[in-house]
């Protein structure tokens, strides 16, 4: 809305997020050209339609849609804007998708300072600019004070399939191989720190990142991988869990192959907390044919996001579908389905 | 997850949304399975992935994001469930898309009970069938009672714009003339009686629908349509204003030309608001060649959506943009873009 005229600029400063911003008269619209169009400034938004057009590739699409609920807004790491960002460009990747635009629609609590808000829209910027997937429409609502908590944001992602790749989480089968791009745990502790004030000797900080080049360089080495899905909510537990369910397999994993940081590992120990079931925000579980896992590993090993990749385990047969661990000790232990999380709002 | 099993079903009659619905583990999965997917099922659900696969047709799309924070979150005429269907398939209408696809994102207030869920997802599932457009792939998350308000929904959808359609805000030229599909203000009224608890006479309903089939049959018969957009928040005086302000003219309003119930027009004069502010959620402003006028008035007429359509104004020539309106005792009246609503927490 670059052609309206306010008297006044918003006072990104001092000013506050009130009840006349979700209104849809001309509060809102200087809310979205002086913080949201600023930022995200891009041919799609200059459209200035309730909706954004745009010509698909050629080939199958995936949409996903996540929302983001996590408190506090900044975190070691990152803060909710980076992570609505990544979070659905992951979405989109896990499918071996390349991600091309992303939707962004916000849920603001009256009274949210505008300099917050400012903080969070040029951190979302920055990570769709890092990432190469703009963001081509909107939307914001306003909820009176004590009916929200700060922002919410609901990120859609929508992204193109190449040929010949069909990755899903029903593709697992036994004799596979299970993979992960870098160590465990580490957004969930980052948060749990921050929230509980614990004054760790190294900052743990949040792992959020947009995974789709890896992706792409990975489906480009083996266009055979079957499954790949990121641990965020639940952790790798939850996430391995999911696909023995989806597949009707069986997985075993190897401990002393899983990558963790010590600092995750000590925080962890000290806190009672298992680092399985702790948030990623940064990871993928890959699953591929044993013959193409070594190929596969190196892939991700030369890519930043992979450098501490690993080969974690294996799919078996098992109709009960559980998810089992070889200890450090040689002992064997399953691996359950959580029924909540260990922490609530970590994304 | 139709293939995971629960030790006990949810108790949709007495229990609760808590805190371990939106923690990705078992509990999330149970309710998705017994409730969301109960309701929405469908070939992409069954995907049963973090995003929905899909080939779309040949040709432009358009993508939209609109979140829905209404309060009540069940009104005369509909709900937040079926509000949220039809508000996104009519911001994907509005640039003359065929809607394929919906996403739905959810943020639940702990302490929801489950029938209230229900219900509303079952609003949102019957919408959807009546609209014929399905809700693909979705996202639960759960927030502490008093950081939420029962629920809030995201939905984007997606859809495909027929080869040689060219509808955008920017659009309207002096000379062409505005169309509005029938009686307007109905939505905000009914919102405000419900929430005051005014008894009037008569239940004023929302008019929330899907205006998709109306749209369809619009551009099939004119092409030429130069500009569409749905009056919701902030009513036709907003819209209006918005078109003029994109597209860079003026607009003139006969005030005796445009439908208004004789209920809503008596609530208005009584609570002292004015109709032209007031949300609709089943209305569309059309503005096309003066020439094309009559034939789409006839076809708008023809559609179950557009009976009360009618002929309200006229693009004119103003570098000021101002929408004026030639009132029933002949004087003119500036209709001024608001800075907020005359209520929060419309949609």
């Amino acid at each position: 809305m670059s052609n309206f005229h306010f008297s006044q600029p918003l006072d990104l400063q001092y000013g506050c997020v009130d009840m006349s911003h979700g209104a849809g008269g001309r509060a809102t619209a200087q809310l979205i050209a002086e913080i949201f169009y600023q930022h995200f400034h891009n041919e799609w938004l200059a459209q200035n339609n309730d909706q954004a057009l745009f010509q698909p590739p050629a080939g199958r699409l995936v949409i996903s849609t996540d929302g983001h609920v996590i408190t506090p807004l900044f975190f070691p790491g990152g803060d909710i804007g980076c992570l609505s960002v990544n979070g659905t460009i992951n979405d989109v990747a896990m499918a071996g998708a390349r991600p091309l635009y992303l939707t962004a629609g916000f849920i603001l609590e009256e009274g949210l300072a505008l300099r917050e808000l400012v903080k969070i829209v040029a951190s979302m910027a920055q990570a769709a600019q890092v990432a190469r997937v703009p963001i081509i429409t909107g939307d914001t609502k306003v909820v009176e004070r004590g009916k929200g908590d700060g922002v919410f944001i609901t990120t859609t992602g929508i992204g193109v399939v190449p040929a010949g790749i069909n990755i899903a989480g029903d593709r697992a089968r036994p004799g596979n191989v299970i993979l992960i791009n870098g160590e465990i745990g580490t957004h969930g502790i980052a948060i749990l720190s921050q929230r509980e004030h614990l004054g760790f000797e190294t900052t743990i900080q949040s792992d959020t990142a947009a995974l789709h080049d890896l992706v792409a360089n990975m489906i480009a080495a083996v266009p055979e991988l079957h499954c790949l899905r990121d641990p965020t909510r639940g952790g790798l537990a939850t996430t391995l869990n999911e696909l023995a369910q989806q597949s009707g397999v069986g997985m075993r994993l190897f401990e002393t192959k899983i990558p963790i940081s010590s600092a995750v590992a000590a925080a962890c120990e000290l806190l009672g907390l298992d680092p399985l079931y702790s948030a990623n925000e940064g990871k993928l579980v890959a699953i591929c044919p044993a013959t193409q896992a070594k190929k596969l590993l190196t892939i991700m090993q030369a890519h930043p996001l992979g450098r501490a990749a690993a080969i974690i385990g294996e799919v078996i047969e098992d109709d009960q579908r559980f998810v089992q661990m070889e200890t450090a000790f040689g002992s064997t232990r399953i691996i359950a389905w959580p029924v909540g999380e260990q922490l609530p709002r970590i994304c």
